[in-house]
Order: C-alpha cells, then structure tokens, then sequence
C-alpha cells in the first residue's frame, strides 16, 4: 500500500505530520486539507493528492481525523518507533544537538556523541559522556544504529561518512558544508544554512 | 540575463558555489559538468542544463573556468556582497549559530543576537552582547536588515516573525519546528533537522 511513493511526497510528510500534531497539541480532534493547505503554505489539492497515496484518510467535506492521521503518517514514515542515532562532532554544533530535547518525541534518540578530540573524549555534553572515534564503529554494529549525524568540520566529514556506512549506517543527517559520496544504499539529507540563505537573497533587491 | 530562472533552479546553485569553492581551496582552475555531477550526485545535463540559465558559462569539450563560474554565480545569487543578517534565539542553537564561522566568507554576517530573556540580555554569545528583543525593530529599521534567522522555541516563532516582517525584513530562515503565516513577498526557508531524519527511516528496514 505504501510502495513506490515519490521521494518528493515522501518528503512533505514530515511536514503534515508536524503541523498535524500541533493542531492536536492545540486540542484540536478534526482538520480539512484547506486548513493544511493555509497553516503550510500548500494547495489543498496537493496535500489531498499526496495524503491519497496511502488511501482512505479522509473525505471531502467530513474532513481528517488528526489523531488517525498522525497515526497512519507516523507508520509509514516508520516514526512509529523509536530510531537510535548516533551523532559525530561534539563542538557548538554538536552540542546544541546534543541539548535539543525534540528529537525523542518524534521517533529518535541520541545514542551516543563521538568525537576524536582529547579534549573533548570524556567530557559531558547534553547528558552524553563524549566517546573516542576508535569506539564508534563497533558501536554502531554492537546496536545495529543505522542512522547518525555529522557535525564536524567539512574536512573530516568524508572520512566519518565513510566509516559509518562501513559499520551498517544507512542514513546520514550531514551538518557539514559540503556533499559526500555515499553508495546507493545510503540517504543523506544536508542542513547547511548558508546554502538556505544564499538561495533567498536571489529574492532580494 | 536572470530574469524567470526556475525556484528549484536556483535551490541548486548555492549547492553548485559551495563544490565549486572546495574545488578552488583544492587548488583546481577547471572543472567539467561531469566532474561537478559526480562530487553532487546530479546528472551531468542537468547541471549544464542549470548553468545555461545565465549563458556562457563553460563549452562541452573545455570545462569551466572555476574562479569565472564561482564570480558568476555569487553575482547571481546576490553574495558577492556582505547581507546583514539578526538572529533571534541566544539559547543552544542560537549560541550555536552565533559562534558559526562559515558566515563570513560565503555573504552574511550576523549584526546583532536578540532574545527576550533577562538572564541572556547583555551577555556575550559568540562575540556578540545578546539584546533585548525590545531593540529589535528600531535597529533593523536603521540598518535596513533584510535577513534573520530565527532559533526560539516553536511557540514563540511566529510572534518573533511577525515583528520581523514589519520592521523590513524579508528572508527568514527558521529554525523554530513549525510553519510560518508569511505574506507572499517575504521568503522562508526551514531547518528541522526531524523533518530531515523523517524522510529518511522511511527508506530503512
């Protein structure tokens, strides 16, 4: 029932699934694809379309019921566990990931923080206790982690991306500026804000 | 000459500056589609096909001039000059943000850092002496700041926004979880790193 969804509808249903479970955190029970479509940004006819693809959520005219639907989205995006994440660089990046308390809440957890600074190994940072590098992979294969994010400097990111796949990650939130080469079996998502900004200022006059 | 370029278009070309830089701190003067295709991950027509937006850039068979391409895309995007940016949030990302050195070289260079909360107003944060949201209008106003960044809690985001778009601003990059109510001339763009994480695990096994 879910297969073959496009890539590009699979990446607004994090999205629906946010706003969706800020409506319920504002008590609400009912929505409508117009509502979606205002709070987004988006055409109700698009998210219609796109909520379509996984069949029977709601009808025109009586609406979503929200808890369903966060339900249904949670389960296909498979957020309706919880994923173990490891996380690569404990500098201010690192650490403020390592602070940010929304990850649990939305299907992840923190695992661990690596980092390969003698520094840094050892330190506390957001409740972790640093872990050398030299211990990351066999980490990563002793709790089958398949996930991790990169938060070092551009000039390492490769090498780390590189290890982790080798010890079983198979999805890498990069924060480094810069694009890795990964294998086909690998999905990299990139958050560089300059790359955001510089795509804004096209706008500007 | 970039009149109507496509909005996905220009998505890419910051993603195209930032290889193209790496290619150039490498010490290389010419790169080919094909070479740029494989450091992204992006067909090779495709990526002539974006650059052919603004014209001579490079000919099939010769490559393209690095430092000329670089030049033309930081005129296109508007970053061949310095965009004052606020940041809004002086907690673990804001401080995060605030601390950030890629800024600088690549067009942007945070002015000031507001928040609201007593405890933070008037301590440093990065080099900066955090301000009183109260100051935050009158000074984008003078300064004629068109970009901010906004890191505060979800529940205040939009509030934060509104005060923004009145004083002038025009470009938001948020990382605040939630959509913004925008009028049509202003741009957003998001960072959730969730979001981001979500629409990979639909891909695990």
């Amino acid at each position: 029932m879910t297969a073959n969804i496009p890539d590009i509808v699979i990446g607004r249903l994090p999205v629906y699934l946010r706003a969706l479970t800020r409506l319920a955190q504002e008590g609400q029970e009912v929505t409508s694809s117009h509502e979606l479509g205002q709070r987004l940004g988006i055409s109700s006819a698009q998210i219609r379309k796109d909520l379509s693809h996984f069949g029977g959520f709601g009808k025109q005219g009586t609406g979503y019921q929200i808890h369903y639907l966060i339900e249904q989205l949670q389960q296909v995006l498979k957020v309706n566990q919880e994923w173990e994440v490891v996380l690569v660089g404990a500098g201010d990046l690192g650490s403020a990931l390592a602070h940010y308390r929304g990850f649990t809440e939305r299907g992840f957890r923190i695992a661990c923080v690596f980092d390969n600074s003698p520094t840094k190994i050892g330190k506390q940072v957001g409740g972790f206790a640093v872990m050398s590098l030299d211990n990351m992979q066999e980490i990563i294969r002793e709790r089958a982690i398949k996930i991790a994010m990169i938060a070092v400097p551009a000039e390492k990111a490769q090498e780390v991306a590189d290890r982790l796949i080798e010890a079983g990650v198979r999805a890498i939130l990069n924060y480094a500026p810069m694009n890795l080469n990964v294998p086909t079996d690998v999905h990299v998502q990139y958050i560089d804000p300059v790359v955001q900004l510089q795509r804004m200022t096209y706008y500007l006059s």
